[in-house]
């Protein structure tokens, strides 16, 4: 199974893209799509929409998993975070992927083993998953990368799927 | 001109489109987008993108005038709404739509000449500059003509263009 996961956002998009077989896991891409704050607003959400499609089109996923966004997250730009998701979403659906959602707890848990873990103790593990050299950079990417890992612990399970 | 205004959401999105040329006003066509509980999260998306794109492809507007949302809106809805309005937006600029935004605030000092009118005051005005004989339900759809009259008003000048 291919996963593609997503950390959401609108200047920076992080995203990995996993395989996961057999209980054992490998990267095939990741990165993040980044928007500056000098293009105007809707060039941004084309950007992201346009890049996911063309990302999807290399990898070929089977799924997408999603950060799930809660609208006390941060309030000043929850407005943003959540339109250019609209059009995360889009995406994924627009190329017949299901989506699933995790919250931050999930990912956590799915990673370290308890929902209280460090953003660092989430990297490490992630880091020797996917048999990596270094942590991947910006921290978006890294967070994507733990999201598919997340889905790919609960796969099975479409207690996460977005209905 | 011909604009397109939008009152966005994603159980109901309200749609008026009116032609305005030397102070005076018409409704070409107006209705409201509707998409049930029961389907699912993407495909309603899905279904405001698509029809947004036959709207636009049907009366091809010269903008897009929609209402500016704040995250205090409806705590509680506010991250699917701005989903939905993520997409709404896309659907524009994938047409080349230049977009305004207007506050309730705007379009109410537009329509009637102060922010604190009523809503009813508003749909009487609406209804009265385009000559309509009763004013078009759901509320959502009435809303979305009074935005596009407002930007009518405010056009000229760049304010409110989402850069």
């Amino acid at each position: 199974m291919i996963i593609l996961g997503i950390d959401p956002g609108y200047a920076i998009v992080g995203y990995g893209v996993i395989h996961y077989e057999k209980n054992k896991f490998s990267a095939i891409g990741f990165g993040a799509i980044t928007t500056p704050p000098t293009m105007e607003w809707t060039s941004r959400l084309e950007t992201i929409y346009d890049d996911l499609n063309s990302i999807i089109s290399k990898y070929s996923p089977d799924v997408m998993a999603i950060e799930k966004l809660f609208y006390n997250n941060n309030a000043k730009t929850v407005v943003d975070v959540c339109q250019a998701r609209g059009v995360t979403l889009l995406a994924a659906k627009k190329n017949n992927l299901p989506i699933f959602e995790y919250t931050p707890l999930q990912v956590k848990q799915a990673l370290v083993g308890y929902g209280r873990a460090e953003k660092k103790q989430v990297q490490e593990m992630t880091k020797s998953l996917l048999n990596l050299s270094v942590t991947p950079k910006p921290d978006d990417t890294a967070d994507a990368l733990a999201i598919a890992i997340c889905h790919a612990h609960a796969s099975g399970s479409i207690m996460n799927l977005i209905k």
